[in-house]
């Protein structure tokens, strides 16, 4: 097969003007040797595996700019999401998929995109451990946390000012019915960032149709030391009935070790009441290195162990997960 | 719309032999703000949402032509739609999929295409209201209408002839039993045009597996005034009798208001009848106005109002909708 | 995320400055009218249309190469497979899904791979009619013959010393329980080749969930004479109470005629045993011819007719195919 590239550029119709647009295809690859232990008692199990994403999940996205004059832009992305163990996809764009305008207004974006909530959080988890799958975050708060990504939003996202912005979403609800409201998504963040100091807060409702809204509040902060950088965060959940009330943190160091060599290590620990009686408590740790063999590909470890206990103090959960792997960006 | 390629090119190892090959990347994005109110009596109900595709579905494709000398080329097109207020796809290629031969003969393409019978439709629809979501069309005609694409097709296109030309799909059917033949479908156009003229005339004829075929005609006009442009469509189904028979038509106008605005107004009526007696009657109308941002982004809103009544004139259905979004070429 | 352009690389005005990067987005579109009669007595049925993959399988795919400095690489290959007749797909990736280094030791690939077994069936089947649908081999070993591809795998591909070469497949099973291993997968193949000799032997062995495996044993071999280039297989499974053991052979001879068009023909022969007793005698011949429009485009026509009769010397199954199509790349 004679391989015809496919590249690039918008060409005007002389075909000499390449001028303003953008338009990229690009994506990553992450493939990991994992041997994850999870269940209690009878139930443990060891699996030994090839595995999709260690570090972050494989993808392939289209992204454009346009150039609208007056300081306006128009922009896209579409983003999918696959497993590079088996091929699979969930179909469409299932990471982001929006068309946005941005100006001196700030960027407003139309479509399925980060809640803004999930920026502070993001913040808290901004080790490389804690980016990962080897974050334990994911399992301690697994229980009824907060979604990430809305669809059928609107998100706005303010310009920076003196070191100060700020984002909210608003996602619509299509379950409408004669007698029933939609269910729907607020979403918020405020942040300050200047020079190593970063710091959020955030909150965000999610209303199911005709319940209760579980409500996330986010305190985050980073800091960057040059030879290390420490992040940690603080989540609180006013749950419903069902889900109860959730109280957190995680704590995340990252150490630069040489020029291509990085060393990063996280804790995670989370306590939920129902009805004012402690069902769950829930700690763990990551421990993670990455080691750059280029600017696109990376070679990277981690291990991490999780586990949860009733009130009771008996251990209902426990995951225990070690991988080896390679991710590139293309 | 105007095809921005993504590049292209079959690079030589040089990057300097560009040569003949014209592979593109190219799509569309369009979203908007949506409040529709449907139903009757109890059961309406007004939705406000964001939604996918106000003015055309969002869409990315795969282009190519290949000049095979002697006047020959072979192309194809790959087209995704999907929806950008979710990021979900129906998957594959739902839009065009075809490989094509042209030449002087005309063009034959194999594949999934618009059937040729939906030319005709489409010139009755080519105002810009017409040509989207706020179109009354789709509701007035919805129920039964033809099959705008066909798979498992081939689709040939005949040279413009001092203004005429034509075209003629047949698909094959895949459900044949050892006793029942397979459906099929089969579309075909003759057209007209030159300067501010078009006129149309299309058939369909779609047999189900063993069943009577629904037999579709339409005649369509459209008229370039200049400050305006008039379109206008006459349209009947010969139905089965579950199916019944169908009478309608439909009128637009578009109004361009200087470089950059474009209003446009449309209006639809459609009569069927069962056994001889008239089972439904609907009408609607909509309205439309298109702002150019840049030659790629179109800002748009758009009104529609239809509804639907049985033989005895009780109301049976009801749509209205606004909307207001904008679309980005890439 | 360092985002490197598909080349995209928006080529500055110069186009000159294309660096390193070589991301390509390439694919197969192939459809053809076909004839295909199946099935034996009163089940017989012919069926005539529009089919996807005369000569293989329509596909587009991502690739990308990175070169990381002393000898080593990454690599990806992502390959969604679909159907030019109607636009689907299975979606994600059914094709290849790897990611790759490679250097001095050979290539290791990690993800979804064909087999190493693959290789020494695909010699076998290297004439042109052998590697279409128009090849016997498909319907004649076609009752529980090998897995083609393995996910969660993988692949070594160890570099050429003096002709020779081998790959060997290990893939991950993903159903381990308390009480039951996993399934899995492990391929083989060497492999000589020099000048217009090759020789391989492959060996794989597919073990279900607790159960006994399928192993499959396949030499091969092809010699390019010139005038005409043969090939040859022989292929034995040593299957489960269930599946039962085969053997059987095929062969196939390839012939150009001039510059553009090519002839060939294949037979596939193959024995069933269950218990010592066979259960199946299956035949089978292809004949097929291409001519190269250009480089990138081919028409073909084929035709092949298997059987199939069991122990008795009753016709159990029957298919005969005729198809004329066309194939592009792009």
């Amino acid at each position: 097969m004679k391989k015809s590239l496919i590249a690039l550029a918008v060409l005007a119709a002389t075909g000499s003007a390449m001028a303003q647009s953008s338009v990229t295809l690009n994506g990553r690859v992450d493939a990991y040797l994992s041997s994850k232990t999870t269940g209690v008692g009878a139930a443990e199990l060891t699996q030994t595996g090839l595995t999709n994403g260690g570090l972050t999940g494989s993808r392939w996205a289209l992204n454009g700019t346009e150039d609208l004059g007056g300081g306006l832009k128009a922009m896209f992305k579409l983003e999918n999401r696959f497993s590079i163990d088996d091929g699979t996809s969930v179909g469409g764009f299932s990471g982001d998929a929006y068309l946005a305008l941005a100006g001196g207004f700030g960027t407003v974006k139309l479509g399925r995109t980060y809640t803004a909530f999930d920026d502070a959080r993001a913040l808290s988890n901004s080790s490389s451990v804690f980016d990962s799958t080897f974050t334990p975050t994911a399992d301690v708060m697994g229980t009824a946390d907060y979604m990430s990504r809305a669809a059928n939003g609107i998100r706005y996202e303010t310009p920076v000012f003196s070191g100060f912005s700020g984002a909210v979403t608003y996602a619509f609800g299509e379950d409408k019915t004669p007698t029933t409201d939609a269910n729907d998504l607020i979403s918020l963040h405020v942040k300050y960032a200047t020079g190593p100091v970063a710091a959020a807060y955030g909150y965000q409702e999610e209303k199911a149709a005709g319940a209760t809204a579980n409500k996330f509040h986010q305190l985050s902060a980073s800091y960057d030391l040059g030879m290390a950088s420490l992040s940690a965060g603080y989540e609180r959940r006013n749950g419903t009935a069902v889900t109860g009330d959730d109280k957190g943190y995680n704590l995340g160091v990252n150490v630069p070790v040489g020029a291509a060599l990085n060393l990063s290590a996280g804790y995670a620990r989370e306590e939920t009441e129902v009805a004012g009686a402690t069902t769950v408590k829930a700690t763990g740790f990551g421990l993670g290195a990455t080691y750059n063999m280029s600017k696109r590909t990376i070679l990277y470890t981690g291990f991490k162990q999780t586990k949860a206990e009733n009130g009771a103090g008996a251990e209902t959960a426990k995951v225990r997960l070690f991988g080896l792997g390679v991710r590139h960006n293309f």
